[in-house]
């Protein structure tokens, strides 16, 4: 089978053996916004073209291709879901050349009721789970919507989402922070120093003014501020997140993983890191549960 | 005297009399950053001549234009600070037209050590402490940077600033909630809603995302969601800044007062609204204690 991660801003296909492995991978900058008037189907077809004439017959996608801007829109799926779950809610795709389909995202609602999205995360974590075993765990996939989910018995039980990731950006850029958050490399001393600050009383709103104050009482360079004002937010999103837990399964690119494993560590709970590559095995056993391998 | 006003965005003169009377007054959009070449003595002898040229010897500035983008600037004050403290703390500004003064900024720490800074607020602030008399108070000045100072004796003890204004401007504007966030009058059961929503768990992060999914859910409309956000932002403002209070002394601009009074009365806080155009009465006081009247 032929797997697919269509995002906003990349395309990622793999060629994917029955028994798993991945014997042919592309990356392309062709996100869902780059593709013109609707033409997914050439644009699919312009990338995965030598994988069909040389036999493939199923296509599986994922990501933002199933949104609202993308080529059919996938309904949000209600949690607990796992492959079986997620494999018979997939949604046929108008692509002549293969049997195409996309993966759904997910839906999740808190004690409140109030609704939580996954569209992409969904496939990693499927691959996650079946990693992990049956027992229940709970995962971090950090970024611009950092994704935290609870797993059991290869499923998807419930997540939430922490807007960290955009955040940190709006917030450093739009905001008198700006004046002094330079770009720069990571701090390791004011990004501890923002961890801490975290766990004090005061809220995140006065937190960040507290970024503004500390550099006007010549408490916090120029140099500092992006590294501090990132422990602030981290800080803040591990404390939310993680209440009452001992243990993470952390999966995120390797420079902003690395931060999480701090902040985690700081905060007194174990930190299980993964390869975050997990799509194409997530594609993998979805299409196994479809019966196509 | 004569009071000034004077900050990034707009200048306000007062021309006061011994007793506190304001007897003329001039609003100017010519704000410290307008002011080019650090030409602030003829702007401000553009303002006021007329009332030096009838007799007028002192005048007395504050607001940023003590600030290190200012005319002189002014270092910050640490409380606990009242009239007596502040005007010790003036500082002469070279301007040769009236004995000029500049009243500085004040700041404050944390229990943790933390500092926080306020210019400008300082003088409603002395008007404030000066109308509620000696018994300890909370005071609650909503804006950009939200001040929450604590009032006894006439003096300000002690405050906290909460980003507020200025981070529901950066995320409406420049997250993903910007694409749903249309300008609109206010919604009152929206804003209700974001206000119900800070006093569940998750944190600020994780209530911000909801907002977008509940958009894609359909539950949330697009002429909804700014008062939503704002509900959202100024209910953790409140939750973190009133813990353990029971009645908060409000001074703002009508329309925003009269959302933080929805907001503290909805967390069970008696609340008592202020007129919020104090600065003339807080320079007259600080005046006084400089023996100008």
């Amino acid at each position: 089978m032929i797997g697919v991660d269509w995002g906003t801003s990349s395309l990622r296909a793999y060629r994917i053996a029955p028994g798993g492995a991945v014997t042919d991978r592309l990356d392309r900058p062709g996100g869902i916004l780059t593709v013109e008037g609707g033409r997914f189907a050439e644009a699919l077809r312009d990338t995965i073209g030598p994988w069909i004439a040389a036999g493939e017959t199923r296509v599986l996608l994922c990501g933002m291709i199933g949104s609202r801007q993308g080529w059919v829109e996938a309904p949000y799926l209600p949690c607990p879901a796992g492959p079986a779950e997620i494999a018979g809610a997939t949604i046929p795709v108008p692509f002549p050349d293969a049997e195409t389909r996309l993966v759904p995202g997910l839906t999740s609602s808190d004690e409140a009721g109030v609704p939580d999205v996954m569209r992409g995360e969904e496939t990693k974590l499927v691959a996650l789970a079946d990693l992990l075993g049956d027992a229940p765990a709970l995962a971090c996939l950090p970024g611009t919507h950092s994704k935290w989910a609870r797993l059991e018995g290869g499923r998807v039980t419930g997540f939430s989402t922490q807007m960290t990731g955009e955040a940190f950006a709006a917030l450093s850029h739009h905001t008198i922070l700006a004046r002094t958050a330079e770009d720069g490399p990571d701090q390791p001393a004011a990004f501890a120093r923002g961890l801490a600050r975290a766990r004090q009383p005061g809220g995140l709103l006065h937190h960040l003014f507290g970024t503004r104050a500390l550099h006007l009482m010549d408490q916090l360079a120029v140099a500092e501020t992006r590294s501090y004002l990132s422990g602030l937010l981290i800080g803040h999103e591990v404390a939310s997140a993680s209440k009452g837990v001992t243990r993470v399964q952390l999966v995120g690119a390797a420079g902003l993983a690395a931060l999480y494993e701090t902040a985690l560590r700081d905060a007194g709970i174990e930190v299980t890191t993964h390869d975050p590559d997990l799509v194409a095995s997530g594609l993998h056993h979805i299409g196994r549960s479809l019966g196509w391998l």
